[in-house]
């Protein structure tokens, strides 16, 4: 009787504290391998905080709409910051990229999405990175790890121009204005 | 005793059958307030199905970027039609549209999410509707329930073109050929 309500309550408690949020039971911490990181699992999951199509700092020779771009945020992370304004370490951010295409189907202006032609992440880890973020790309997932960028890659410009800790929320409904 | 063993039985169901799903804890069901769809909630946490920018299905007359679209879907049901290939009763997607900003911050080229414009959802119930899904606007958010569109507004070209289902499968990445 006594281990049935040990099991029972054993049973409860991985739900208890916020057994109303969905992701209660999700917690993600990315995942090393020496220097690189493992692809994140699962981000399809994860909540969507902004998208883009053809976004540029640069401008861009071409005419064309360029690619679409859904930034995928972990969601343990993405309650934290809806709560405190702040990204907790081991915050993660993915990055898809998709062909722009037109006229598919029955579309007859504008542009949906095409096949993914890449997958990036960013990580929060201030024990591991000066100024708490390193960059990192998946070869459209075909890669199973990743080095970390170069500083003059992707870090430089994210913190000179990230609205909040090197993070683009002004680009992100989700996060803007926290 | 026989009660806390049940109540220790229940306990466990809900969460049994894919405890290592991280979305096994977030059942969702539409639910109605007569023939009313109360607004779903907590969406921003469901999977994204797909994103556009601009779609129309007759073209437009001006030369605008038209507004982005997310498509989200309920997990559950996701999760199954991934299994399945088959949409759930009680399949519910969410579409929000946010109007396109340009030259926003540093970005040069391309466009980024501006101001949320619009929040719909469609749901299936084939006891409720014919060919099973019903069509809902939720005002931008400000309606907490909204009635279903007649069929002439959104039923008939999604039964004619959603190549799944009446569901528009084929501008949707993570739906596209299951």
């Amino acid at each position: 009787m006594r281990a049935l309500v040990l099991a029972f309550t054993l049973a409860l408690l991985p739900f208890e504290p916020s057994s109303n949020q969905p992701h209660a039971a999700s917690p993600f911490s990315p995942r090393f391998a020496a220097d690189a990181l493992v692809q994140p699992a699962g981000y399809d999951m994860w909540p969507l905080v902004g998208s883009s199509l053809g976004l540029s700092y640069t401008g861009r020779a071409d005419n064309g709409p360029g690619t679409f771009h859904r930034v995928y945020m972990n969601p343990t992370a993405y309650e934290a910051f809806k709560k405190t304004g702040q990204f907790p370490e081991g915050t993660t951010f993915v990055l898809e990229s998709y062909e722009a295409q037109a006229k598919k189907s029955i579309a007859q202006g504008g542009y949906t999405e095409g096949a993914r032609v890449g997958v990036d992440a960013s990580v929060k880890d201030t024990s591991r990175y000066r100024d708490g973020w390193a960059y990192f790309n998946f070869e459209n997932g075909a890669a199973p790890t990743a080095n970390p960028f170069p500083d003059t890659r992707c870090h430089s410009c994210h913190l000179a121009h990230g609205e909040k800790d090197s993070v683009f929320v002004q680009f992100y409904p989700n996060l803007r204005g926290r």
